[in-house]
């Protein structure tokens, strides 16, 4: 069984993500790189000479870096160039959908890892060492030696853990910052003189999503079994909150303040 | 005319934002610091000798450190004590109403400077320098001095501004911060294991606002005139993508995958 150091790498999407992965694995193995809608001409910029689908998928090691709603097709065009005993990893930002398309579409003899790395290009530009990464075994057993290789080789904080109770976390914590900055986004331009300490670091947060690709934000809202209700718990609050607000005294005093 | 240095200063309030106040002040001029809502025992608690509202009011600058909601009759019991020429402050969350207290219930020859530091005891713990104050001339022509005096002694970044300028960004600032502060606390508990930094960093916002006296969120709430309209854009807007996210794609997919 090929560990996976120093094997050759089938990484099929060259996008935003893609490119990171690509950047923190080259280290440690031979990339062949497979994406059909990046022009050969950022291939070039890049460095990197781009590999067929079947040459990608044909290494021991092939890792699915797509959006989670193109998941399914990528499976289906990459399972016939696997080989027996590969290992097959995702990337998505939730797992119980990805983890279930994977074990329908791909082989018998495929291992299957489903990751999500929580963090994206702008989180990562510090470097990886700390950032977090969820890593669950869907098929074989080689989920443990994937989070030691994460852990050692990247410095990742790695939590091994399942589809199921990844998705609920996910739901809650980028259900809940993304949802946040999208309105804010939506709201500006918000002051940047006036600022408190503590809006100061939510502009941040939002800052670190803002520019994520919208297939993102779709999947963690839409795709995500507990994302919708995450977000009705959101507003009903919200809701309940400002109905508080809107009764009794507030309105009272600035009446009499008018007057 | 006195200035803000080595002179007595009296101190109305003594509750969180007042000991701040109190701690960054001492070294600058001679406290008297009255709140008839502090036990005794607090004050010998914090090596604090209280005097009568009447001997604080009688300073040359006095400081009124109270919740807004209480600004009123503070400075009806203040006002019978003030000297002539004095220089009252506030330190007050929202700046229009406390502005049009002050101005309506001082007497004439006291001069007026309306004040937000826009932190707290939480956000000052790392110290003042760098922090920001929102400084507003009501009446006089003190307000420049009060602010060199700020950026000077201590290190605050004084914002020169108005009332109602002021309370325009604070109801973006403050009420969207300790809005959605306020209903992720509701949430609670919230994942803290499988966080991004984005999480982090807006739980760390809600960290720094969430033990804020609730007067603190009902005027920034409720005595801001431009609050609610603030509020009504963040639902407004937060039910459209609600909605865009009911639609279509997703819930399609969802199901196609539960067949």
């Amino acid at each position: 069984m090929p560990s996976l150091t120093h094997v050759p790498i089938g990484l099929i999407g060259f996008g935003a993500f893609g490119r990171l992965v690509a950047e923190h694995l080259a280290p440690h193995g031979r990339l062949r790189i497979h994406d059909p809608f990046v022009p050969d001409a950022d291939f070039a910029a890049a460095g990197v000479v781009p590999y067929t689908l079947a040459e990608a998928a044909a290494c021991p090691v092939v890792i699915l870096a797509t959006p989670v709603s193109g998941l399914a097709e990528v499976v289906r065009a990459v399972a016939p160039h696997l080989r027996e005993g590969a290992l097959v990893l995702d990337v998505g930002s939730v797992k119980v959908r990805p983890a279930a398309i994977m074990r329908a579409g791909l082989p018998p003899g495929v291992d299957i890892v489903a990751t999500h790395p929580l963090f994206g290009p702008q989180s990562a530009r510090g470097g990886l060492p700390g950032l977090k990464i969820a890593v669950c075994p869907v098929r074989g057993d080689r989920a443990r030696r994937v989070g030691a290789f994460l852990r050692r080789a990247l410095g990742l904080s790695v939590i091994l853990t399942t589809p199921e109770a990844h998705d609920r976390e996910a739901a809650a914590v980028q259900g809940l910052t993304h949802l946040i900055a999208k309105v804010l986004v939506a709201m500006e331009p918000l002051p940047t003189r006036m600022t408190t300490r503590s809006f100061d670091l939510v502009m941040q947060a939002v800052g670190m999503v803002r520019h994520d690709a919208p297939e993102v934000y779709h999947a963690i809202e839409r795709e995500n079994p507990y994302a919708a209700e995450v977000r009705r718990r959101f507003f009903d609050l919200a809701a309940q909150m400002d109905g508080e607000l809107g009764e009794g005294e507030g309105i009272e005093t600035r009446a009499s303040l008018d007057a």
